[in-house]
């Protein structure tokens, strides 16, 4: 099978411009088939406030009403989207920005109002993802980059979180590739202790993950997310890499396999 | 060669939920190849009173600020693409929502500050227009459906007239099928009287155009539509149509060849 990269970036990127410059010009630079998963930012919540839509949130989950669906669909698969798009066709990549809703790609279904209704927000299965689309776009030398935005298949678009996006993808793009997970964000890597930049670790499998646990030395924000890179594995993904941005295409950062 | 519909639609359609409904039903019937390219609407303008943006005006013509781009950007590329995409995928047919810098399908250029600065608008031209990548997409079995956005191919989004870019796509598209393009709007088509909305001409040639224009029977709004359409063909298009949307796939309105 031929190699995959699915790579996914957080708002953090997306709202520095600095950032965002230097991850184009690696991310334009990478050989091979990739896709580019992007978060959100701060633009949306600011502009929320000045059309003055009212933040809703739940235990610190923000509720996505008629409105803020609207809004989000509009920055992210608008504004960002179509922003790094053209950012990357000047950088010589051949982009191709996309929502989950474009050749029905990502079909989600809108989560259950019980026991709390957080609104126009879509899960993700896997398998409905249309894997086959998404390769034959690759394979006509596109560079598909995506938004978090799904739809039901019945007309309606759904907010879905960028992780759960870019995880499900990667997922899903396994059955047709050898596909690599990368989640760069603002920290070097998976850290031996969460204060120290330089204590990245390396290379973490499952049993080194639980003796990790048991010594109490991984971060509560990071276990989630290593828990859902072995889902990815167990569900076929070749490794995930959750690694800063900038060191995208030089093989530091922490893999997991 | 094969068959291609390049089919426009306006604002007044997008902003309208039943003639859209009526649209998305009609469209998703038609067999064979389509491209979709949609106007803007009022969420716009509204959306910019609501932020506040001042609205700068030339002529009566729109200047495109970075804030307006922006904006623009957000709702033509975001919410309209997106909300046209989803409906048209749970009517059963796959497109996939682009703008101009998408796979670099529409590259245009700023126009020129002199003598009067428009801000970021593009111009098009047809020989650039990336048709093979776009001919890529509808033989891979997708529906390519467009906004309005372009790009400068430096990473700069531009605001491209839509009537334009839907003549300037049918162009470059001629290269590759037989292709007609058709301008939906809320008229019947060309009428000999403006005031009688059944007194269409069903049929217009250069000859009969002299004609008309001579008797002064075409009016005034019309005559630059026409003359486009005469433009289109002498650059390969097949015919250019001009009816009212909820005719189209009946043959009626006025056949421009």
């Amino acid at each position: 099978m031929k190699n995959l990269n699915v790579i996914k970036i957080g708002g953090n990127i997306v709202d520095n411009p600095e950032a965002l410059e230097d991850f184009i010009g690696k991310f334009s630079s990478l050989k091979g088939n990739k896709i580019l998963i992007h978060g959100g930012g701060v633009l949306a919540s600011r502009m929320s406030a000045q059309l003055g839509i009212e933040t809703k949130m739940h235990n610190g989950r923000r509720i996505t009403d008629a409105e803020t669906l609207r809004l989000v669909t509009m920055v992210y698969a608008g504004w960002i989207n179509k922003s790094v798009v053209a950012s990357l066709q000047a950088a010589g990549c051949n982009a191709i920005g996309l929502s989950g809703a474009d050749c029905n790609a990502v079909p989600a279904t809108k989560r259950p109002p019980i026991p709390v209704d957080f609104g126009f927000v879509g899960d993700v299965d896997p398998s409905k993802i249309n894997a086959e689309g998404i390769s034959k776009l690759i394979e006509a030398g596109f560079c598909p980059v995506f938004c978090a935005i799904t739809h039901d298949g019945e007309g309606t678009l759904l907010n879905t979180n960028a992780d759960t996006m870019a995880q499900s993808v990667a997922v899903a793009m396994s059955k047709y590739y050898d596909t690599d997970l990368f989640f760069c964000f603002e920290k070097e890597g998976v850290l031996y202790d969460k204060d120290d930049d330089t204590s990245v670790i390396p290379e973490i499998n499952r049993e080194k993950f639980h003796s990790l646990l048991e010594q109490k030395r991984i971060a509560d924000g990071m276990i989630p997310k290593l828990e859902n890179a072995f889902k990815a594995i167990e569900s076929g993904v070749k490794a995930v890499h959750i690694m800063h941005a900038r060191n995208l295409g030089r093989g530091i950062g922490t893999k997991i396999k």
